[in-house]
This record gives C-alpha cells, sequence and structure tokens, in this order.
C-alpha cells in the first residue's frame, strides 16, 4: 500500500467529512437559535463520519487497524493505526461556536506519525504526512513565537482553566473549543502555549505529528514520559498535557501550575 | 428622516462592512501562516469600514451625529447619535481566529436604543430595531438559560481572567475575542453570562440593545449606575460590565469575584 500517499488522502478525506459536519452544523444554526434538549444528533453527525472515515481508510490500507471513539484493535500486523476524532469540540459545534474540528492521526508502531486536522468553518487544513513539513493550507507553518511574553500573544487554555490552574502568564488566555485545533495554533505560531486538560489519544493523535514537524513539543504536565497504554485502552491521560514551541516550551510550562486542591 | 428602516439598514451596512473584512481577513490567512510584525494593515482595514459607515449614515440619515473610535460628537441636535466599531476583537482578527465582528450601535436621548452585530466567519447577524424583538439571522432570539449550573454550559471571559477574576461558576468558561459577539452570545441563550472588562461605548453600544431586547441585562460589576459621560469621553468602564439573562443574572453574578491584589 505504499503506492498511496497518506497526506494526499488524509486532506482529501477530513475536508469531505468537514464538508458533511459545516452542512449540518449551518442547517442546525439556521433552524434552531435556541440549544435543543437532547444533543443525539451530534452523536447521529460523529458517528456517520467514523462510518465514513473507516470505509475510506479500509478501501485505501486494507491492513491497517481503525480506532475511533467506538473503539479500535491494540495491535495491527504492520504496525499501522488510524486514530479519529470526527468531531473534537463538540460541545462548541453543539452550542454553534466556530472552533471544532476533523482529526485523523496515524500511528506506526505506537507512535503519531502522520495527522490531518481540519476546521470547516474557517477552512484551514493542518496537516503533517509520513515525512516533510507541518502545512496549513499547504503553507509551511512552524512554532515559534519570538513575541511570546507580548501582551497581545495569547495561550490555549481548556474551559475549566478558572479552578483548575493558576497561571502567571502575562498574555492573554483563550478557551476557544478544541484540544487539537489549539494544538496546530501552537504548531502555527498563532498561540504561544497550549495546555490540554484530560486528552485523549483521539484528541492529539492527528494534531501531534504536526506540532513535531513544525518544531513544537507536546509533553506531560510534570516532564514524565506518556502513558501510551492508558492512551490505548482509551483513557484520558492522568495528568494535562501541556504544548509549546521547543524554544519557548521551559518558560511557558514554568508559568503555570495547577490550583490548589485541583486533581 | 422616519421614512427609513433603522434596522434594515443596519443589517445591511453590517453585511456589507462585515464582507470587506472578511475578504481581508482570509487573503491575509492565506498570505501569512505566521504574524506579521506590523499590524497597521487591520488599523487601515478598521478605519475604511469606519469610513465606508459613516458614509452611509450621512447619507440615510443626515441629522444623525455619528461617533467612531476616532472620535466624534458628545450632542446631536435631534438626540440621535450612531457608535460605530468597525471591527470589534481585532486581536482576534489579527491572529486569525473566527470570533470578530462589526458594530453598529444607536444611541437615541443618550441611551443605546438600536443595534447591529454581525460576525463575518459564521454569517450571523444579531439585530436590534427600535422596537421590536432581537433576532439572529432574521429569527427572534431569547436570553434564557435553564440549564445555566450544567456543565456544558459556559459563560464569556475576558483574555485576563487567569489573573483578574475569582470565578467558581461549575460550567465553563470560554475566551473567544470579541465584547460584543459575548453581549451576543448571552442574547442568544449560547452563554449564560459574560464579564466584560475594560469595555468602552463602542464595544457595547450595538449589543446591548439586542441583549435587553432578548430578555438580559448589562449592569456594572457593582450593580451601580454607568457612568455615561466616561463612555461618551472614550474612556473604559471604571469597573467590569456583567452580562446575563434577568433570571439569572444574580446567580451567575455571585460566582464572580474580582482576584486579590486585581484592580
Amino acid at each position: 500500500m505504499q503506492s498511496h500517499d497518506e497526506a494526499q488522502l488524509m486532506e482529501t478525506w477530513a475536508r469531505q467529512a468537514g464538508a458533511y459536519a459545516l452542512e449540518i452544523f449551518q442547517d442546525y444554526a439556521a433552524a434552531a437559535p435556541r440549544r435543543k434538549a437532547d444533543n443525539s444528533w451530534v452523536t447521529e453527525v460523529d458517528e456517520n463520519i467514523e462510518q465514513m472515515l473507516r470505509q475510506q481508510i479500509a478501501q485505501a490500507f486494507p491492513d491497517d487497524l481503525v480506532m475511533g471513539e467506538e473503539g479500535g484493535g491494540h495491535a495491527s500486523s504492520n504496525g499501522r493505526i488510524w486514530v479519529l476524532d470526527p468531531i473534537d469540540g463538540t460541545g462548541s459545534f453543539v452550542k454553534r461556536l466556530p472552533v471544532w474540528c476533523v482529526s485523523i492521526g496515524l500511528l506506526v508502531d505506537g507512535y503519531p506519525a502522520a495527522g490531518c486536522v481540519y476546521l470547516p468553518v474557517l477552512d484551514e487544513c493542518y496537516l503533517a504526512g509520513l515525512t516533510g513539513p507541518a502545512t496549513l493550507n499547504g503553507q509551511e507553518i512552524h512554532a515559534e513565537n519570538p513575541d511570546f511574553l507580548d501582551s497581545q500573544s495569547w495561550m490555549a487554555v481548556p474551559s475549566n482553566a478558572h479552578w483548575r490552574y493558576k497561571i502567571s502568564y502575562p498574555g492573554k488566555t483563550r478557551s476557544l473549543g478544541s484540544t487539537a485545533a489549539n494544538v496546530c495554533y501552537v504548531a502555527s505560531s498563532r498561540a504561544c502555549a497550549a495546555i490540554l486538560g484530560n486528552a485523549s489519544l483521539w484528541d492529539i493523535a492527528g494534531a501531534w505529528p504536526i506540532l513535531e514537524r513544525a518544531g513544537g513539543k507536546l509533553s506531560t504536565f510534570s516532564g514524565g514520559p506518556f502513558d501510551w497504554q492508558r492512551f490505548y485502552e482509551g483513557s484520558s491521560a492522568n495528568e494535562p498535557l501541556f504544548a509549546a514551541s521547543n524554544d519557548n516550551y521551559a518558560t511557558m510550562r514554568g508559568m503555570i501550575d495547577l490550583a490548589k486542591g485541583a486533581i
């Protein structure tokens, strides 16, 4: 299957899935200015996209395994596992906020090796193939923020940051709604850093290779190694993760603490 | 000039201005994945939109005054003053984040009486004419959040919330980038409340009537009266403002404090 270009396929699939999700997002926005009590319609969108992606991957790479939020295998004969997050940021999607995305990651021998994160509302496609640079809509991106202590700079924080973290960063904090998008914002130098709370493999598998290839770093809050086994079993990380450019990582990480009493 | 329909004109003008801004936003996003050092190009967009709106208002309502961020008059012979914020959320715009808007407000005898807030990236137009309900893309909206203490609910906070406020709200906090948009999110029941830090007349003149007409309330943090004179002179409010639905206002406000040492 080496003749297939994973990057190109990932982008095509993510854009197709995103176009489908966007249509429903816009219909919903037009039809229901008020919140619907039942969010089962989002689950349906999520499942439909996962089904769509699973079929496309199975057809292009029949030997690879696929893990979605619905589960999947833990080992593949060729060491390749696709990890899907049909809609990362369902909370945003449901509340008709713009930052949510389709995330597709490819693990090779257990490590995120290629990924694609597509934000339909903004038509932004972040991509890292098995080799080559990270790109945003085809243009190379780099995680570098020389002015990261500037008051106009910002870091991405989770929506529970108001009780979970103590942040002494002098710039802005923004909670926009999607973990995968936050990592991509660091990769493209929009954000100076991102705290990822309760991240699971689905949230980061697509964005991780993009960040790494752009010159950024994603690590545990304590700096310890990732508990991959835990991730593969579908659990969230048992501590926050932190993303920043290689250059700014230590300084930015030094400005965040867990709040007293936060678990 | 009473034969003109202010609401319809405001929407037309805001959509035209937004379309112009969106084009530049997208060109910039395509052309410059990395941050430009010089943000003068945004100032130019801002000034062009203000110029465009001033001309349209002068033509439709030659007796009315217009205040933009560039200044304007403090009194008009007929009691009508238009207050423009060509791009509310320039920080978002510059960092290519989606939440920014064009805001047009109409004060009558010193009080915000009609307004329009248009978010070009999402094509969302919030509107309140001199009479009638508040609408979002033509559909009536209401500020009401019976499930405002639900963990999926959210409140909008400023980007300095990490050091300025102590928030015991059990739901999510989001910092999305635009004061006017935050107020409209409360008006449409997407957000349960919004803290507005350092708000100026430009930030709220368009959104205020929308919130009020939708059944919401915007007040000072202390609950004291607005210092309108201060606003008219172009200064920011000297304390935070707080927006919520009438029903939830007291409870939501009770969950926010200024942080120790914050000014």
